[in-house]
């Protein structure tokens, strides 16, 4: 098996290849365990860390039309495309967020479809894709109305997979990821930065902001169980993604405020008085368009697992990023 | 006013145009009626046949990033998009699809925001964005999962058209038209094309193939209604496409088979025996994934209107485009 990451030095990248250099394996085109001969990490920074002679580093510019040509190969047989600009980035570059989104995910099936051998394609995507009148229960097939340009994009990209699925160009799995918390490392452009903030930083015993109201609800997901989920629907047969690839992944739903008592509970009254809220109406729109409650009974069929509660995710990060 | 027709060429711009002049006035962004003084018709071939000091024609290739910011210029108020490569075109040649359907549309909204001064775009979609299991009756917010590329096409620009809307960069406008029968002139590549060619042909004592069964339903729009929905809704005011700008214009349910008894009942029993049936899977398959039930409250609230039946509409064409 060869593998590419695209955004390869992402927090997510990074833990996925770690965890596929763990378990040598991957399902291949017959849902058979392969062996994992190379995984190739693309960004535009060059990744380090790794010292594995599987691990291949390429650095570039992804919007340069060469590129992709270059690192998706005759003998590429995965691909996680996790290269994305985030949601408050692509709300503030229109340009850069299509150009990044759009185009290079579709520069990426182009290239998938020249090798001619229908490659798996595995495209994350986000619940910034709902927006508007949304029902009680969201499920995989409720009408997409985003309200982000973020949102927008990545739902232009599942359309686009959708179609160069069906015409057999490749073998391309979209998951629609919860807000990813507890993210390790600084905050990002994301709208949703916070939603590991509150927590990562008081943890480390610094400051945070938290730019929404404390009854605003989150769906959730730890990094941990993401990375199983993203390898646990690649592993899945093809079929298993008929009639249409996109599927919502199971995340946990908590106010920020029960976050918070959560934080308080693990860490001690006296971390949570690290947060200061500051509502950022932006943030808070953004973040309120967002739904909370989903039909999750086809996800779980095909057997994804979401974290148990918001408690396991945050003791998750203890364990997994804040070793020593 | 000043006014862009894309595909000025086609059946459908030009028909629009013929109206324009007729009416010679057309609201504006305030909705306000106001003089018609420039009419562009842009296609890829000459538009020739209008003897009118307001008509424009410009020829020229909408893939050439230039030629888009050439007739887009500071002085156009309004645009109607109705440049596309059809159906069965767009499913044989899916990089012509892409190019013609996706990438003009893209560069025609960036050409608009160019301006600065929010030009009213009607985009007209296509009832081929739904597919698969479909609720009993098909809502403006009915999820979207295309089974042809025309659809992923279309539902892509959906989504571009509601960013470039919601960004206030233009303003947008989307109307999914019902399969247009009954067209005037030759059969097309869409799959569509028997539904004006199984009236158009006998009725011009001509034979015609009917490709799917008797007892399939179409969901039809005469061209001379769909014109002046087009025309309803570029007059009315933006708050009417809050919160999402795409909205299904009504048309008329009519099975294959009551195509062919209205047929009869018009021009008489021997035209009908001019129908030679012979099933092709491919349209078959497309005609069949399209939904025939639909909610029309939003539509009929806005002040839109459909044919009252499919005999008016056979009716219309011999009146309007078998003059002589």
């Amino acid at each position: 098996m060869k593998v590419l990451i695209t955004g390869g030095g992402g927090f997510l990248g990074r833990r996925l290849a770690a965890r596929l250099l763990q378990r040598g394996t991957l399902g291949n085109a017959e849902s058979r365990e392969e062996k994992i001969e190379r995984i190739t990490l693309f960004d535009k920074i060059p990744v380090s860390g790794f010292d594995d002679p599987r691990i291949r580093v390429v650095t570039g510019d992804a919007s340069d039309p060469a590129t992709l040509d270059e690192i998706v190969d005759a003998a590429t047989d995965s691909i996680f495309h996790l290269a994305a600009v985030v949601s408050s980035q692509a709300e503030e570059d229109f340009d850069l967020g299509l150009s990044i989104n759009v185009d290079v995910s579709r520069r990426l099936f182009e290239a998938c479809r020249k090798l001619g051998h229908r490659p798996k394609v595995i495209f994350t995507s986000s619940l910034a894709v709902y927006g508007g009148a949304l029902p009680e229960l969201v499920r995989d097939d409720t009408a997409l109305a985003p309200k982000s340009s973020y949102g927008v994009q990545k739902a232009i990209v599942e359309l686009l997979l959708s179609d160069y699925r069906r015409k057999g160009f490749i073998d391309g799995r979209v998951f629609r990821l919860p807000t990813i918390s507890v993210r390790p490392g600084k905050p990002n452009k994301a709208a949703s930065s916070f939603a590991s903030g509150i927590i990562r930083e008081p943890l480390n015993n610094a400051p945070s902001v938290c730019p929404v109201k404390p009854d605003e609800q989150l769906w959730l997901m730890s990094p941990r169980q993401a990375i199983e989920c993203l390898i646990h629907g690649h592993d899945l047969g093809a079929e298993a993604f008929e009639p249409w690839p996109v599927l919502n992944l199971p995340g946990v739903t908590v106010a920020v405020r029960e976050m918070v008592e959560v934080l308080g509970k693990v860490a001690g009254e006296a971390a949570t008085r690290l947060i200061r809220w500051e509502i950022d109406p932006t943030i808070q729109r953004i973040i309120h368009s967002w739904p909370t409650r989903w039909d999750m009974s086809r996800a779980r069929q095909l057997g994804f697992e979401g974290d148990p509660d918001f408690e396991s995710i945050v003791r998750a990060f203890i364990k997994d990023d804040m070793a020593g």
